[in-house]
């Protein structure tokens, strides 16, 4: 399986998405400003991955520390600061860097280098446990699928966007497995283009099959009966079910529901946000005008002309068919259903 | 104005839309080959425009025929043949030829020189109607609109698909030059990027404000409120209104449905292909798998994954507001109200 990131002597290896499928390289992190400056700039990006891409910035900051012992609360607290800045939608984050000054707070009175052990221990706990966690959304996701199915998806939610196997390329995955999957389309998903170059890149290293196309041919596909089912990530689930994820995701799932084609959202239980009553509340990225202006670096249109860049979109509770985590599939009302989920073991 | 083709010393010259917006260059066209090719490249493209770039490929046929008088008929039904098959989808084109082709039956008997100037002189009006037609569509479509209107649109159906001033861009245009226009969202329209290489271009030469979106976010934006209509071309539109257009069309169509904002087909009576009952039976072009491996010709993903592009979908009537043509608006039901348009002096 790909390791989209890992730890060795100290540094944090990051696979550079941005290069992708084009080019594989890791690039190495040995400062929190590296690790920032890669979220930011979508070198490393997929909420769950991000979230665990953070935490392993705030073990750098730890590992690293040189300076007296009595500075380095206020440093820490700096990086949090740093990392909590870099992007605002996915709730992974946030979730994330909170566990981390959970294990710095538990550990005040120690010297720096416990401290940075214990937090490289919270990091690994996590990078197994998105693992985990991705298994088991596969799984339930898998059970709602009958034979032969076609699943359409919209940028990159698979292992390229956690720490493996994904969440709707989980599903993916699992309905792979067991001899039921038919066909992934992928939509590009401009103007970054995970679908194009992450998700097809994925899905063929492990002979999964995949179509792509533009985003556009989505509701042509549904209008012509090819598409079972649409299986999507998230940035953040709001407590009523409200879903922020790339843009595009909303018209997926406004031509789903006119097409009376099952619209699913994966995201494990992290990625749900119960301080927000609903998806009004969920801060919106937007991004540089550059990102619509070019692809791959080349110009598309004329450079001054005026663009919209928002990152993501927020689909409302009632065009979602299910929510799957790795907890159980939680269906409408979700108010009521996600919460009673199971919190599990951590 | 632009102008997308002009006729000039027996030669054709044709601006080469495949460079837009970096390059504007025109190609110059001697032979009927020439204007197959550039068709078929897209160098020229927009249904009304294909229409009259071969209708002067016939010219050309005829201009610079240099063989024996009685070779010219079967010389030139090749040459509509081959100008037939350059793409299928919009009907524009068979009109034209068809009407070219009533001119060679009306000169059977003519030296080739004098069919060679019958054929310039029905072009030449063809082109000059295609104009007209696009500000009385214009005209009539601004009326539908009032105060500040923020018009969303895909693909190019402006002066650069037509003989100039457009037809949904038409609408554009005659809402501007009313002080009514606040803002048109020009969807980038992917694959071959029509919206963000050709509308944003045409439209900034006129001062038209114009912010370029990428497809998925047309969902997003009528979410917000902020589309007050849709207005699209057409390659096709059957007897009952079902509508082909640029893929990606039918989606806008679906997502203003649930938004309820208004959806309008802009095109000239020649684009009404009454021999058709439905859209079930509109031919729908699949081009290269390139154009969508590619942007700028640059690869954007795996070169060799399998990849849909279907060029154009079509819009069941039911999803259509009305139709705007050179002739009057069109309202539902269709069936009835295309055919009592006013056939006018053709």
């Amino acid at each position: 399986m790909i390791r989209t990131l890992y730890w060795e002597d100290g540094k944090l290896y990051l696979l550079d998405q941005s290069l992708l499928p084009a080019t594989v390289k890791y690039i190495l992190c040995t400062t929190p400003e590296e690790v920032a400056l890669a979220i930011r700039n979508m070198v490393v990006r997929g909420a769950p991955l991000i979230g665990v891409a953070a935490a392993y910035g705030v073990v750098l900051a730890a590992w690293n520390y040189r300076g007296p012992g009595e500075r380095l609360p206020q440093y820490l607290e700096d990086v949090f600061r740093l990392l909590q800045d870099t992007r605002p939608t996915a709730v992974n984050l946030f979730w994330a860097l909170e566990r981390m000054e959970r294990v710095c707070r538990q550990n005040t009175d120690k010297p720096p280098a416990t401290l940075a052990r214990a937090l490289l221990g919270e990091a690994e706990r996590m990078f197994a446990a998105d693992l985990a966690a991705n298994r088991a959304i596969g799984d339930y996701g898998e059970k709602l699928f009958s034979r032969s199915v076609r699943i359409l998806t919209i940028c990159n939610a698979g292992t390229l966007a956690t720490c493996g196997y994904g969440t709707a390329l989980g599903i993916v995955r699992s309905c792979f497995a067991k001899g039921k999957l038919n066909m992934v389309y992928a939509c590009e998903t401009r103007p970054v283009l995970q679908g194009a170059r992450l998700t097809v890149w994925e899905l063929q290293q492990d002979g999964i099959p995949v179509t792509l196309i533009t985003d556009g041919m989505a509701g042509y596909l549904m209008q012509a009966g090819q598409v079972d089912g649409v299986v999507v990530g998230a940035d953040r689930i709001a407590a009523n079910g409200d879903t922020a994820n790339k843009i595009g995701t909303y018209s997926l799932a406004v031509l789903a529901h006119y097409h009376q084609v099952p619209f699913y959202v994966a995201a494990p239980l992290t990625t749900i946000d119960f301080s927000l009553p609903s998806g009004h509340d969920i801060p919106i990225e937007n991004r540089a005008a550059d990102e619509v202006h070019k692809v791959m670096g080349h110009y598309i249109t004329l450079p001054e002309v005026q663009t919209l860049n928002p990152a993501f979109d927020v689909t409302p509770c009632q065009l979602i068919t299910a929510i799957i985590t790795d907890r159980g599939v939680a269906r409408p009302p979700y108010t009521r259903s996600l919460v009673s989920l199971p919190a599990g073991g951590e």
